[in-house]
């Protein structure tokens, strides 16, 4: 095959391909909202005659939410099979009126960074899943057939949890089982370097509520006798970190592995802006391990984070009342083989023990998810960072990623297919926000960049 | 004079006294309700025309807000020029269905601890007022004059900040000015002990906000590497008491007395219940200073207390945000000579010298008074001691309050006029909730301890 060819003819073709764009983007397939019900079966029913259009046998499948698309081509030849997963809904749209233009009315638009797409959607995910059928489509009309068997598989659900995913890769398992599944639904690190993200972090979400009185009472009458259940509160979480950054949980750091040398040389090349990174939201120190680098502390390490808390009158003004309840929401991100229900197990026993007399403790589990790391032996995997390198001119990176990313995981454990997560986002794509944007560089490249991933790895 | 006779005059018009009180309490003088605005007014009226009919010159004087009454009678002969201080207007009746009987259709019901007067204002403070209305009722029908010079001071905003107190106080000081102001509008040590309230702690409450990033983020992206608000306001608050539950603030306790050797006698004589008090709202440890009896917790010592917490998510669920803000309303009750306006300093300091770095705070003042305390060197105290004793057959007692009551604090400060704070209420009044009730015997006793009290100090 002549790959020169195929990114020729991506080239030639990038007018209609963001025209079949522009269409996509028209469709307001909002999954949260049940108003949009017939827009995201149109978005699906879209997606098929696309995948129709150049030769796929694709179809839409019915679930108890929105519809699955799933297609299948090309021959079982030895090559590696490869599932291609994207998702056709979009956020909400609100606040309106901080949009420059009609979410829904897509345009391409001149930047001084040079030209966008502008829409929702049009980052998450439309834009990024139409990167891989856009090289294929190319693919297909200068080859005339295709290089391995390959799985198209997308979902109108990721914007509302997903519910009928799991449930859809049980019964279809054997259907979906894959070589790799390739996930274009992230981004460049930094807006610049090509990544493979490897490492997603896991999360144990706890919810506790500390109970002191039986009721509400006024702090005059009570206060300096009664127990109050925002210092005991207080006092708990100021315990969770060291003076160093450490988690003091028992046992917390079990399972937390060192990087590789490999991924430190490949972090250090980086050469992370933490600075930038910090003060584009108002920071200037990193908060963390304090032997830590700030790629570890987002990627690597494992945090507790407070994500809310609340107790008492917390309306305009003052009231002297001393509260019956105070409560907090506390996140663990996870890392290696940290397993959150031993981590769930200690660090309540931990609360228990430190409250006071007259204290009680109830608490909420919001899931425990432990962390998951692809494993990059296969050659598949550095066939893949050279053509992101090769396409971007840049040498590409596997990346940790702060977050949990539940459908890689599910890949893993329902499919037993490991989970190969490139996308070309940037970081002022404002995806779930209002104007949200992608550049024509990450599409344009992103299709090129699918293209020589197929050559590399077939 | 003969006090026997205006006892017993008192004992028989018991049964008008209370249809008078029953009569003042269908009026429906809430004052923050504009609705209820004529029923202030018409409040204020009925006391007018009740002083009238005894003799008493006294008028409804305007304010920008409800009326004041003032009244004014008897000869200045040397005696001590005594003011009595009540207000016509009452709380709020919701929630309604709470309450078993129409707020406003007061009648005597009769309980396993004998009869009771229910109704919004029996106790707070439409009765408490008429005690004293009535004594001397019945000491003008039986004696046919006045003991001293008394002037009579009700307000119509007591339990809406009382906004118009202090410019009146102000403009009518010369005519205002007294001896002393009995104050009636307070309770009965554990509902069986008469008491004179002549500690009253301070108030200073502050409003902090700490910023962190400058905007919300997601705890997986920036979670382990950005500074949390949570974090740090839970470690402030943490650091505001020691082990020993000692406030750590610098210079905190100066200004803070000792109890005098009377005071400590009075209130071990009190043999107060603590295990009552705290275990009526399920506690049972006192959790202030740890070398300190628990009256001195409530009543002579400076507390700390946190009043509300609030940050982040605090929904149902779980949102993994990083938040840009914390905020926490903090108050201190206050004792003795501690200046509010010194720990106000002192504290914001010791906050922004515990902030790290990217952390900024913002403050709100709600307030800063001093505590106040009565001395009672005048003979007149001691007499109104063995007056209430007499009247109760139990000693009565010099007690503190851990509340604040501005008013008492105005007529010092303003007026130069100490202020005696006598009330007849009872722990399970329920004021300011549904179905308040006064005592039968808080009425009849509380209306026999002025009689007695007028006889005692004229």
């Amino acid at each position: 095959m002549s790959l020169d060819a195929v990114l020729a003819r991506i080239d030639d073709d990038l007018p209609a391909a963001t025209e079949r764009l522009l269409e996509l983007l028209r469709i307001k397939s909002i999954s949260t909202d049940p108003a949009f019900k017939t827009d995201c079966d149109a978005a699906a029913d879209w997606l098929v005659a696309d995948l129709q259009s150049f030769g796929i046998e694709a179809q839409k499948r019915a679930t108890p939410g929105h519809p699955m698309v799933v297609g299948h081509v090309g021959p079982e030849n030895g090559k590696p099979h490869l599932l291609f997963y994207g998702h056709y809904d979009v956020q909400p749209v609100d606040p309106l009126n901080l949009w420059d233009r009609d979410p829904f009315d897509p345009a391409i638009e001149q930047t001084d960074a040079g030209p966008v797409i502008r829409g929702r959607g049009a980052a998450d995910d439309k834009g990024q899943l139409m990167t891989f059928l856009e090289a294929f489509r190319a693919w297909k009309e200068v080859e005339g057939d295709w290089p391995c068997r390959i799985t198209f598989f997308f979902e109108g659900e990721e914007e509302s949890g997903s519910p009928s995913l799991v449930p859809f890769m049980e019964e279809n398992a054997d259907e979906l089982r894959a070589d790799f599944a390739m996930i274009c639904d992230t981004g460049m690190f930094e807006s610049r370097t090509p990544s493979i993200v490897t490492m997603l972090r896991g999360l144990l979400g706890e919810e506790l509520t500390i109970t002191a009185p039986t009721k509400d009472l006024h702090s005059g009458m009570f206060g300096g006798i009664a127990m109050n259940p925002i210092r005991v509160l207080s006092r708990i979480i100021a315990s969770l970190h060291d003076d160093q950054g450490r988690i003091t949980i028992p046992g917390f750091y079990d399972g937390v592995p060192e990087l590789s040398d490999e991924l430190e040389a490949q972090w250090q090349g980086l050469a992370f802006d933490h600075s930038k990174f910090l003060g584009d939201v108002g920071l200037s120190v990193p908060a963390g391990e304090q032997d830590r680098t700030p790629l570890e502390m987002i990627w690597s390490r494992p945090t507790c984070e407070v994500n809310g808390i609340g107790g008492g009158y917390q309306g305009d003004g003052f009231k002297t009342v001393l509260p019956s309840q105070a409560s907090a929401k506390i996140s663990f991100r996870l890392v290696g083989d940290q397993d959150p229900l031993v981590i769930r197990e200690n660090f309540r026993k931990m609360v228990e023990e430190m409250l006071p007399a007259d204290c009680s403790v109830e608490w909420k589990s919001h899931g425990a998810g432990r962390a998951s790391g692809t494993p990059t032996e296969d050659p598949a995997f550095a066939k893949c960072l050279k053509a992101l390198g090769d396409e971007w001119n840049v040498p590409a990176a596997y990346i940790g990623c702060g977050g949990s990313i539940p459908i890689a995981g599910h890949f893993q454990t329902i499919l037993d297919t490991p989970p190969v997560l490139i996308g070309f986002g940037k970081d002022d794509d404002q995806i779930h926000s209002p104007n949200e944007k992608y550049d024509m560089e990450s599409f344009h490249k992103g299709i090129r960049s699918w293209a020589r991933i197929l050559d590399a790895i077939t």
